[in-house]
């Protein structure tokens, strides 16, 4: 659900009647019926809510949505658009039953709508985002975000372009400090892991190709603005080219953008959080999807915010919220050789 | 002409051969005659240098190349596509003619093609790029760079989108120590004028828009992730505001450079290299041009590099050359309002 001050909710209400997601999946909400009934009333939407005790109660339909109740209530006095803990608790809550679903197989994946990390904050929950709430839910530290572009008019590469996060919620001056080989390398073999499987599911038999970006301009002009490249980034390359990665770097991140869109990679591991999100919204702000590699289980999530801007007044767009669905409706069937060889590590 | 090893050569001989080239401004190139010669055997031109000693002395025209030759000579033996000390000599000797000749008046614009860093250094000239060389030969120290990309389909502001950077060739570790509040006031207030000038010269009566980019993930995420917003970007926007200019910020990187595109902004003002460059590559390699603020004379350039994977094969695109070529042209009828005001700073 999110929280319920954003646009999550009324994003889930419209999605409900659409076709296409019903033909990629067997949708379950995870948040407060009342928040949903609200929403769709908002959207001007005629789908019933039905509140489950499980994720096989009720087939879901255009006109049914299942509901697992969360949380002990109180979101559906959270009011519109404001910072309110109750807010960040009831999105902190149904990210909790949603991965406890997934976690023990009762559902092939998890969607997410935006949480607000001031909400969150406020209700005692200090995350700098989703991906670290994750990692430490499932126990997996090395847990990396992505955010993904399926294929289209701006992105050339046959399943799309993927940007991985070598760090994320770090301020900018911190960045050379919190990277080291060891990072990169893992960054690195969760993008090849991730994107192998998104071949497969994709039915292309090869390796994917992956960039990596240099830290410094112009890839650090051999040492002369920056020495990274060298230190860091190099050794990380050569280490996954000797384990037959098909990977090339440290390439200046102005120019391994523009390759990766016109398909020259599958996917490009990002030194930094601006470094992968300047390219990739501005290649598909709309249709870009975030996924948490290095989890055992698939999550998927709009790569948009609360948008306190827009929520509640029945017009947020519901691109991204589809796209993300059905990104990850396309990794669940075979996602036990995704995320079982990922949760091994 | 740029370093003789690099592709310069062959797109200067490519550009004296279009009629677009010719109806926007008199040409004039400063080199090496046998360099060019030699690149207008090689796309198959027949246009005559004619070696001339005053900017005034021979009308260009598609069939007549005026060359104003700089340097003792060696730039004829250097091979192609190599890094040579002979090759940095003489694209700086082409440039301090050429810089000459603006600041003299005797042209009105000067228009870069690319040198090589390494053969710059390797000439004893250990310059980190055009940009920092011009600002010490025209003793301007706030000379600053700008990418600009003109309207097109991916830019819809009614005069292009400029992305002025106040850091440029520093390591990523670096650039919050070498920012100051002081800079990027004097980044945004060179930004507003010139983008003045640009809508003057277009006709367009209206104060530019410019955007501030944050440094960090999300703006800082009120300081979670970084302060230099609060500290360092906020004070000069203030400060500018409070000057009358029409400018907002900090803004998120990703969100900002989307905004641009979409013609919320004329020009952005980056904090760092990379957070410019990839947001103009992508939007637009081929059309970029590279213009320095703060010079008292004009200059542009292409925005791409020697090349030598492409150099001296004959097939170097000449989309970037003409459009720094046409940029120069527009900016240089009414030069004095912009150079004079910024050269009396």
């Amino acid at each position: 659900m999110g929280d319920p001050a954003g646009v999550g909710p009324e994003t889930i209400a419209t999605l409900w009647g659409q076709e296409s997601f019903h033909r990629c999946c067997h949708g379950l909400v995870v948040g407060s019926p009342a928040v949903l009934r609200r929403a769709i009333d908002l959207v001007g939407s005629e789908v019933e809510v039905v509140e489950v005790s499980s994720a096989q109660q009720q087939l879901p339909s255009p006109a049914l949505m299942p509901l697992l109740t969360s949380g002990q209530g109180g979101a559906e006095q959270v009011a519109a658009a404001t910072v309110d803990p109750r807010g960040g608790q009831a999105a902190y809550d149904a990210l909790l039953v949603a991965t406890e679903l997934a976690l023990h197989g009762e559902v092939d994946a998890i969607v997410t709508a935006p949480l607000n990390k001031a909400a969150l904050a406020a209700a005692g929950l200090p995350y700098p985002g989703h991906t670290e709430l994750l990692a430490e839910l499932c126990q997996t530290p090395d847990a990396t975000m992505m955010l993904y572009l399926p294929p289209g008019k701006q992105i050339q590469g046959t399943v799309g372009l993927g940007v991985a996060h070598a760090t994320l919620h770090t301020p900018l001056a911190q960045v050379s400090s919190q990277l080291n080989t060891e990072r990169i390398t893992t960054v690195i073999d969760l993008t090849h892991h991730f994107m192998a499987h998104l071949l497969a599911v994709h039915g292309q038999d090869r390796a994917p190709r992956l960039g990596v970006a240099a830290m410094n301009p112009h890839g650090g002009e051999q040492g002369l603005f920056g020495n990274e490249e060298g230190l860091l980034i190099r050794p990380a390359v050569q280490q996954t080219q000797a384990n037959g990665l098909n990977v090339c770097g440290p390439l200046p991140a102005d120019t391994v953008m523009v390759r990766a869109a016109a398909g020259d990679f599958d996917a490009v591991v990002a030194m930094y959080h601006d470094q992968g999100h300047i390219a990739l919204k501005l290649l598909g702000m709309h249709q870009a999807v975030n996924i948490t590699l290095g989890l055992p289980i698939i999550r998927t999530s709009v790569a948009h915010g609360t948008a306190f801007d827009l929520a509640w007044q029945g017009r947020a767009q519901i691109t991204g919220l589809l796209q993300a669905v059905q990104t990850a409706a396309q990794l669940a069937p075979r996602r036990h050789q995704l995320t079982g060889i990922q949760s091994s590590q």
